[in-house]
């Protein structure tokens, strides 16, 4: 009896493991044509989940090459990987576009300390990009901690030889965590150019996160209209840290922060976009691009910055190819230079688009992570994005429920024009700032459905966009 | 101008990193009842996500306890742990319930090898739970490879003297990984029953997982009706190891498997479920219970399975009782025992709730990983699942999209019945069975945003299902 009953419920519980719905479309809720697409969705899909190569590709990127800071060795290497790949995969045409590319070098490993009751803390810090050295000996003085960039500037001369402390954290409370770095990041990108107009010796900033952890999160930040004499070294220290020092300051508002960086700006570097397309079967002028950004920051492995965007944009002209999906417009794929510090290669590329007078009709980029699909951000006229957001039954199956009006991406961004339908692949956000511009960016962060997922919800997308735009497109046959 | 440029461009990107839309509710398109729904469930998530205590709450469970198997010294401390922390939170009351349990031990850490060209191969190998011991020499035979119960049955007296390996892998085409689990596990329940008819040596499983790696996925078995003379020893393979297995047997078909394990099941032991309750306050003869399970597999932590479960379910109350939301009906909060073998918690709960003539009017279980939320599986009459779907508008911009028919769980299963809507909580499942019942089921797999976003969505449904499930009730004050 007793095991009747423990079979009964083995299979209730395997009832219950098969009731969680697969969730299929209703088929007769389609148009003949939406049937077309439904399958065609569904074959971009189970290929990816099948057959996917994105997963290795950015094994070998992150492991073999590692970090791809622009003007970089890695970065260098990663172009040639880049082209390489894309033959591999068959595009019709591969080739280099030559951007000449900030280069910034980090130095040595940064340090940072302060000492306060007795006690001598060890803070993990590191140099945002475009930041000057610190002197050789490092900088030594108060710390003044502030909220805000308007916070500092009503601190005017007091800050003179101090170094100033921007500690405003992420808001938690906001379901998209983009959204909290977005109402964060002036701290990091602007917080030097402040204080360095009023003397402040240093600025160091708290990690861009909502972990509270051990690791600095680096970044890009800039001097603005800043005269060069007024450069002040800038740094960022980990989440954790930044509660510590804010701690101790209460307690001891004298305490003296000590650190020492040696990062320099060398003169601009020759690089190249990686692009590679395939030729549109019926309306090859017109264009449609997708990508993401080769070079990384250099302190991880670049994985989900922005390793899973290229391997994805890659697996896109993959899929379509496996599945024998042609395009009726020409399908270029981008693998962008720069983005981290400058967009050089985004802005070449969309100033040689101008200047050959091509004609962009849509635009998908994948720089957000490689985590689980959520859906797309869309930058188009009303018109499209209505049309965009009409395909809504066919990609909700797959997870894919955002349809939202709203950016894009900094390296398609430049393309924007009220014809060019330009689309910001979004996957979940919780973890990316996790890992972003941090030591553990790297591929074992990477889930590999989630990735694929990535790759097949992007497909399907260009899919429909190729398909439906292209009737809707300006230019015609 | 370079610098014009250069701030252009930061700001342009900043505006994207804006752009992305937090999705407020239209409150135009809201009534003013939903209104104060929308509100509520506002104050249920920030409170999560800024006060949330089941991150730390789990930490200590997984850090301090570790592994629960029913019948283990952890299962027995997680009770006390449990009962400890339900009073610490405050509820009204707080007991245990007692229930006996299976006692399964795994014994010395299990040893499976084989040799073939010349080459010895470890194979990373866990015995089944209920499994029995090898003899102590082990076990040493022939291979024969297939793919299902069905498969196997047509071979047979073929079996006899051999090991059969399952190695039906999952489909990697199903979306949720649950229905591929739910494809596959009959394979690791049913082998040994099957096998142990026709004689078979043993058994060996491919492990239930969507990843190729080297980690053996345990769980649960059972011989069905076979003589217990015919009971043979099963156990699970990696998935990377069934991989190579099979190549191998391609190449040498007679290859002898060699596995070792000294796992028993031990006379029955005592146990309980804790259970815990806000009284309701204006029906509370009504019940709504909440619920994960406190035992886990022997091998992690258990921090996905279920210890997420329990810290959300425990999280529900606590923000009800921290917002000063008070539920009309009572909420109780269960911390089922004996999920993983035998679900005897489970029916020991339903069994008394039928005793005393207990009116369950909802229920909610998470046992689906701790990931980031995507909605809400119903097992309800067709009027209250409607009832529940209507609510979409209000719990979608937190991404709680699905809300479709299905099974709510094994644990509050049994209180199924016409008038008890039952729900399940479901996170996305791309990563769940990458650590499922296996050695890496651990803390630092669980995101901290993720799990308080779960807790603060099983909140608000159960938010929502207190208030309007009451006047939709059968037993009206």
């Amino acid at each position: 009896m007793k095991k009747i009953l423990f079979l009964l419920s083995i299979s209730l519980w395997l009832i219950s493991c098969n009731q969680k719905p697969e969730k299929p479309i209703d088929n007769n809720k389609l148009s003949s044509e939406e049937k077309i697409d439904s399958t065609n969705i569904k074959t971009l899909f189970n290929s990816a989940l099948t057959n996917g190569k994105s997963y290795e590709w950015l094994r070998d990127l992150t492991s073999n090459i590692g970090s791809r800071l622009s003007g970089s060795e890695g970065a260098a290497k990663s172009v040639i990987w880049g082209k390489n790949l894309m033959k591999e995969v068959g595009l019709d045409s591969v080739w280099l576009q030559p951007v000449m590319v900030p280069h910034w070098v980090r130095g040595e490993k940064e340090i940072a300390t302060y000492t306060t009751n007795g006690v001598q803390k060890n803070v993990p810090i590191c140099a945002l990009g475009f930041s000057v050295a610190t002197p050789k000996s490092g900088v030594l003085a108060e710390v003044i901690e502030v909220k805000s960039i308007e916070e500092a500037k009503t601190l005017g001369a007091k800050m003179e030889g101090k170094i100033v402390f921007f500690n405003r954290p992420f808001d938690d409370k906001l379901i998209n965590t983009f959204k909290a770095y977005g109402g964060c990041v002036d701290q990091r990108v602007n917080g030097a150019a402040v204080c360095g107009e009023f003397g402040a010796k240093g600025v160091i900033v708290r990690s861009m996160t909502n972990s509270i952890d051990d690791y600095p999160h680096t970044g890009t930040m800039n001097y603005g209209n800043l005269a060069e004499e007024k450069y002040i070294p800038t740094a960022a220290i980990s989440s954790r840290a930044a509660n510590i020092l804010s701690d101790d300051l209460k307690e001891n508002p004298t305490l003296k922060f000590y650190f020492k960086q040696s990062c320099q700006t060398l003169p601009d570097a020759p690089s190249f976009n990686v692009v590679g397309e395939i030729k549109g079967s019926e309306t090859p002028e017109n264009i449609m691009v997708v990508g993401g950004h080769l070079d990384s920051w250099d302190l991880g492995d670049g994985a989900h910055d922005d390793g899973t965007g290229i391997v994805q944009s890659l697996e896109v002209a993959y899929l379509f190819k496996k599945n024998n999906i042609k395009p009726k417009n020409t399908l270029r794929v981008i693998f962008f230079m720069n983005e981290e510090n400058g967009t050089r290669g985004a802005k070449k590329y969309a100033e040689l688009a101008k200047l050959n007078k091509e004609n962009h009709i849509g635009g998908l980029e994948s720089d957000a992570g490689g985590h689980t699909p959520r859906g797309f951000s869309i930058d188009a006229n009303s018109s499209n994005t209505k049309l965009l957001q009409s395909w809504k039954k066919l990609l909700s199956p797959y997870g894919l429920h955002d349809l939202d009006k709203g950016g894009s991406g900094a390296d398609i961004g430049p393309l924007k024009d009220e014809n060019v339908t330009l689309v910001g692949y979004r996957p979940d956000s919780q973890r990316y700032f996790d890992y972003h511009h941090t030591s553990i960016d790297t591929f074992d962060k990477v889930n590999k459905r989630e990735l694929e997922l990535g790759s097949a919800s992007m497909a399907s997308i260009l899919y429909l966009m190729d398909k439906y735009l292209y009737s809707n497109s300006p230019v015609k046959p």
